[in-house]
């Protein structure tokens, strides 16, 4: 497939891809559009011109929930129509093009969707080994994670796009030679690699979700920074989890690519011993080979590479989470999100968070030129970047990116 | 103060109350009303005749957010003219009754906030105490509880409104002698009793809220009812907190009352030893003494008291728990739910939750008739009621009530 339109050959945003996103340009208000190579559809206009078929007040949103919720036939059947559109010679859009495509360097991206509910799993055999020791050294495995895809509910209304600066936040943390906690900001400022997923249909509160049916409920999928308060959570989350300690910020991709954007990219769940709960049982392929690179900017010339990993490592895959979390009749909602949790690999150099590739800050890892790091500092930036590539497709999702700054 | 209109004298919806709700009547939508005595006034019909001063698209909603984004001053304004024409012979009210105020009985109420974020306390240091003893003997007041007030956030999706019915959660179990989990409907329905408040101002990602300034972050109270299925949230909880045992559903009351109309019965927090860290420290009276009830009705004929208990118990008060939220920038929205955790009190008969009332299910309790219970059975109906009365003033929040239904 090649479209009329110059697209450079290494862009995530192939006619392959065309995700899903909200932008504004000037001064007006912020709308729907799509992503493909350097540019943005605003599919506001195109609907103005009469090309899109859909409701007015669908893609003139602040957020995409209005159109995931035209259901997933009528929004595939909008992404299959613009491929085409971008790969006939004879296409309509282009007699449009000044003025329904925008340079991405012309836009601003905003969050995707409302997020009503947000969950966090923890689906990650080697994060939750790797972790658990160092909380846990005498009980670094929970004896039910091989049985129950553990997760907890974040904080929806502090999730933030791509860009947005992070700021260090205060609280109490307890040092460990001292017998009561102080009030600082952390000195563990950490991120979390993860993959988050947007629910695209409505369930039914009191009513189970089969792994077979899970993933018709997923629109799509975004990059995911859970940004972790160490020296916070550590003292805070026994007995009821993490609190302050996650829910100053999470920081999502701009741009939510589409399930059916992935379906070439699916590959095994690695092997679940002991076997789980029948409801847990799934057929076919419902893991994704999304490789995922972590890059640490401690200034303007410095980039530097610190974790690779994959979103295939997973335990627990996506069907199965849907299928948990709604098997005691919990409803799901257009524009929740699921994080993946952390996402570490069996391989050396695959730890999606700082806790662990620094062993609990105690050996400071490599950050370029010289330079060391166990945990953020102000001023750096953190860079999260994930693609799909097989066979010559590439489906990518940028980046999901966020600085730094110093407490106020 | 006295009304031209006929409030029963215990009732808790007095001419010192009137708490905001959606309600519908026949087949129009959902809109904004005002609990007097055994009648709603219709604010919606009021705005159309030219009594209230508000814009459109505001109290024709089927939640209360448009209407508490209009700010405490307007709002509490609008309740202070309410009371004013509810009491004066002359008033403009009385000319509308027939078309503004509607029998209680002919109307049905609506989950009366769209809830953003949903947090849950764990402030009652008797309920912390007594669970932890069952959950950790070993440990059973964690080292943290008493600097943080601790919390974790819940499902938003699953929260409705007083009167719906409870559907028996499935999930998994891992049964005390077994050494893998088995799936079941839960054996250990609970209720959990607590006061909700709902938030009414939006705060500023990044920025904190001081003690002194929380409260004006707050729009009301409601009662709340956090069902919890004990034996899934024991196997599930470890380590990063209660996901499943707990977001199939939170019940709340249909009327919000607000802050004002609780001034009158604020007291003391209980002593907090040791002294915790300057952004939690208060000044003030900041608890109220709410009288709460949990009746349990196994049928039609037998209703039975089995606890009382008291908001002022709480060791953490409101300001604290807002403070301590956003201290590290976490912001709060209009309409999240901060709710309080269970309230125990330190006297026999004062537990909020069946885990604590039968010892962890060990001690079955009088369901009245020679009855007994240990947790919640099919067709069980569980009322919490709660009301202030000090001087002759009675303000009450009505009930909130659920009947658990069978699983499917």
């Amino acid at each position: 497939m090649n479209s009329w339109l110059t697209i450079p050959i290494d862009s995530d945003f192939s006619i392959h891809n065309l995700p899903f996103g909200i932008f504004s340009i000037g001064k007006k208000a912020p709308r729907v559009g799509v992503r493909i190579g350097d540019f943005v559809i605003d599919l506001e206009q195109l609907r103005k011109f009469g090309l899109l078929a859909v409701p007015r007040n669908v893609c003139n949103q602040a957020s995409l929930n209005a159109f995931i919720n035209l259901g997933k036939k009528k929004t595939s059947a909008i992404r299959l129509q613009l491929q085409d559109w971008l790969v006939q010679e004879k296409s309509p859009l282009k007699k449009y093009f000044n003025q329904a495509f925008y340079p991405i360097e012309s836009v601003k991206m905003h969050l995707p969707v409302k997020v009503g509910d947000y969950t966090d799993f923890y689906s990650s055999l080697e994060h939750a080994t790797n972790v658990g020791k160092l909380f846990r050294p005498d009980n670094p495995l929970v004896a039910n994670w091989k049985h129950v895809p553990i997760a907890y509910h974040g904080r929806a209304s502090s999730i933030v796009v791509s860009g947005t600066p992070i700021i260090r936040p205060k609280g109490q943390i307890k040092p460990a030679d001292s017998p009561t906690p102080i009030f600082s900001p952390t000195k563990e400022m950490d991120f979390e690699v993860e993959i988050g997923a947007i629910i695209g249909k409505n369930s039914v509160l009191g009513e189970s979700i089969s792994t077979a049916e899970a993933e018709s409920y997923l629109f799509g999928l975004v990059l995911f920074n859970d940004w972790s308060a160490r020296d916070i959570q550590r003292w805070e989350y026994q007995p009821l989890g993490p609190f302050l300690g996650k829910n100053f910020a999470s920081s999502i991709s701009a741009w939510v690519v589409m399930m059916e954007a992935l379906e070439h990219f699916r590959t095994e769940t690695p092997p679940q011993d002991p076997q789980p709960l029948p409801y847990l049982a799934f057929e076919g392929k419902k893991n994704f080979d999304i490789e995922l690179s972590v890059r640490l900017n401690i200034d303007a010339t410095h980039s530097h590479t610190i974790s690779q990993t994959n979103f295939r490592y997973m335990y627990w895959n996506l069907a199965q989470q849907i299928a948990h979390h709604t098997v005691n009749g919990c409803n799901l909602k257009i524009g929740d999100i699921l994080a993946s949790g952390t996402i570490s690999g069996p391989v050396a150099g695959s730890n999606g968070c700082l806790l662990e590739l620094s062993m609990g800050g105690k050996q400071p890892i490599d950050a370029g030129n010289g330079l060391q790091r166990t945990f953020l500092e102000d001023n750096d930036t953190l860079i999260i970047e994930g693609y799909c590539e097989k066979e010559g497709i590439r489906v990518g999702f940028g980046e999901v990116s966020g600085k730094i700054v110093a407490s106020h």
